[in-house]
């Protein structure tokens, strides 16, 4: 099944300078991390139970320097989140929606991440995130 | 203080061919709006504790068939709630923000909206959603 709104990515040129700007805004980082495989470094936002991504390049021909040179900066994808993301990415092929992924990659502190393209979904890039269950604070010996 | 993510704005061709491919993605629109202030016909879809909201221009030159024009169907704005609109405007100006408007407007559900520039936020048009302070379900005598 495929979830809730798990995070809003967005590519900017400086994580620095938009760091200052979000926080102008209202909004702080709890997290700044370099994620090396997909040749960026995120800083997420905290908003409610969604966290905006912000995305800088690590380097210049990165897929990100790449999407602010044809679109400039602004809102690259959508994170939904999935208990199941090998279960998930396979209904959705059978579905008919073209995968970027064959196989998940490691995203963010660690977790499975997978993407559709956005011919598939009217322009939108989504990403799946694998998120396992939580807790319900419940056990039968409640 | 601004806000949890309320929702986020996606600009398509047509809700109907739209609508068809986010049920086969897994969600279901709650509700279906025409908002003629705006000149926009819009779908939520409940996707956890954030929206997706679909917009379709209801007229060949309104603002969601310029953008598509422009830059193709995709993300169009990013939605904070906030619950005293009036007083975040002027505060965001204040910081230095460039505000679309210069008073508030009534958005999808009567709600009063209002826009802040995307040459102020990286390119992310962002809309601030008015949203009353939610009950707490205690009250002084629980």
């Amino acid at each position: 099944m495929i979830g809730p709104v798990h995070h809003v990515g967005v590519a900017v040129r400086s994580l620095r300078e938009a760091l200052g700007d979000y926080r102008r805004l209202g909004l702080e980082p709890d997290l700044t991390e370099d994620v090396p495989s997909q040749g960026v470094r995120v800083a997420f936002l905290r908003a409610g139970a969604v966290r905006i991504e912000l995305l800088e390049s690590l380097k210049a021909d990165g897929v990100i320097a790449r999407f602010i040179e044809r679109r400039g900066e602004g809102f690259h994808h959508l994170a939904l989140a999935t208990e199941e993301i090998r279960t998930e990415m396979t209904r959705l092929k059978q579905a008919g929606f073209e995968l970027v992924d064959a196989e998940p990659r490691r995203g963010s502190q660690g977790r499975l991440v997978a993407f559709v393209h956005p011919r598939s979904l009217h322009g939108v890039l989504l990403e799946l995130v694998e998120e396992p269950p939580k807790p319900t604070g419940r056990t039968q010996r409640d």
